[in-house]
């Protein structure tokens, strides 16, 4: 039946990804990415994939969009989108509209994951049962937390905005230079696709030489090679001040169920993990530390997860996850 | 009925309060304070109350207590008391002995508070639906969220472990000095008693000066009096410390339902946080400034409360929260 399924989507800041699921149980389908800088705005992209899946509209729609969720409309914080909830029950014809945080809907996948997608970082290596921690880092940073249902329940969050760690001088230093007229360095600033950038041109500033014009992928795909040291050290640095972050966020939330690094910047940097002493660092927070290496942390291999936590809350017709 | 009634008791990092439950839903009677250096374990002033108010022993015991929960046997983290719910169980002839983290029923009791115990900090006025989330400043530093039922929950937390913020040169100097044989410091060495008098050693020497010898108590009276320029800079430290600090939870717990601000440090600077601009600092996070404006801040009189919340989860026969 024509315009009866749900569609699905994950609204990033740099990328947004459309799934299709026909029927409740379905799976999602017809998975499409668009570039956001090709588009003027969200509706735009929603016309462009109901024509390539050839269908005039849907039943539902649940969205997973990289913002604070304060309502039926919401402004994107990476990009100068707007999204509301009327719209788009207009252009689609759709009964509901959801609107979700994406990290909440990457939380709410993760009772429907394969096994495949997961690779161990630190901790107990085998899942348990107990409120899960994601943790994302890619265009932007931020977590949520899978509250063990039921009912099931996420907490969303907006992490990529606490205060950046500072624990040395170079740390100040660092912090000063993302903060340069903003007043603050957030998390965010330095935890995220563009903040491996600052933080390596910022590191070949400190060493009195030349950054080149890299990209966050080339500069770790750099560090992994070992053919560039101004890369091996950005990469250090903000693999140690992930670990400060993740092991905060543990003792904020304690996640009994595990701890799931997402989120390109998080992928990129998993192989350098066990070299740099990752796991070392993440537990290294005093009288606290054997507390926090009895939570398993694992690496979500892919992000369109994501959808499938928005099929799984369309499928439950969940109420909508503020 | 002699030996049928719930114990309830609150066992910080310096003193244990004690409270009985006749029978569910009486209230808490018979509630007395004790010294923890008066005794040599947790075992002797339970003993000590169970003669006072001339009882043999319970039917129950629910125990808030200043430390991780992660099972039946609990070590106090800024005392050297160990609580072993087995040897209660023997010592009362109880049925069922639950241990809680003091902030988690901290948190559990704010369903159950007059609106008296209530002084309001920042943000609307009005009491709103949705999750709430306790900070507590005394002996130690802690925080727990409280999700909106039903079922009523509890995240429990270790949020005085987190990194202590560092955002200018003095800050790193502070740090440094609180880190002093530990190779870190954590956001409870500054905010918490011993933290606050730290921080006044720290600014008498930063300014030259000899520090007396002075409580934390007497550190926020001077202040307060205006009495002494050290302990007022000192104070002036910790309330932006704990600005900070407040305003990163709140991005992590997006607390809809409100922060109640609980604890004896947090009380003593309460009179000080308006002329030092408590609000604003919270707030002070770039982009998200406004959505932290739009939770209510409240500060929560006085700790008894903890008593309350241990009632409240003997009476609702919850399971005990890890």
């Amino acid at each position: 039946v024509t315009g009866q399924g749900t569609i699905v989507g994950d609204v990033g800041g740099t990328n947004t990804r459309l799934g299709y699921v026909p029927f409740p149980g379905a799976g999602v389908r017809r998975v499409v990415q668009y570039l956001n800088a090709d588009f003027d705005s969200f509706n735009s992209v929603l016309q462009a994939y109901l024509q390539k899946i050839d269908e005039q509209g849907c039943g539902q729609m649940t969205l997973a969009i990289a913002a604070p969720i304060t309502g039926e409309r919401v402004s994107l914080t990476n990009c100068d989108w707007v999204i509301d909830a009327a719209v788009l029950r207009r252009l689609t014809g759709a009964r509901t509209v959801h609107l979700l945080n994406d990290l909440a809907a990457l939380a709410l996948s993760l009772p429907h994951l394969a096994g495949g997608r997961l690779s161990h970082v630190a901790g107990p290596a085998m899942p348990r049962a107990g409120r899960k921690l994601v943790i994302g880092a890619g265009t932007g940073f931020n977590a949520a937390c899978l509250l063990q249902g039921p009912p099931q329940q996420v907490l969303p969050a907006e992490c990529g905005h606490m205060t950046l760690p500072v624990e040395t001088a170079a740390d100040l230093r660092l912090r000063d230079h993302l903060a340069q007229g903003r007043g603050r360095a957030s998390v965010e600033r330095a935890l995220s696709g563009q903040g491996l950038c600052e933080v390596y041109h910022w590191t070949a500033r400190e060493a009195g030489q030349v950054a080149q014009n890299l990209t966050a992928g080339q500069i770790t795909e750099h560090a992994q090679q070992g053919t560039d040291a101004l890369c091996r050290a950005a990469t250090q640095t903000v693999l140690r001040l992930l670990a400060t972050v993740v092991g905060d966020l543990i003792l904020a939330y304690l996640p009994q169920g595990g701890v799931y690094l997402a989120g390109s910047v998080c992928r990129a940097l998993h192989q350098l993990m066990a070299a740099e002493g990752f796991a070392d660092r993440v537990a290294a927070k005093g009288r606290q530390s054997d507390l926090i290496r009895g939570f398993p942390i694992h690496l979500l291999g892919d992000d369109t997860a994501a959808l499938i936590g928005c099929a799984a809350q369309a499928d439950l017709a969940m109420e909508p996850v503020a």
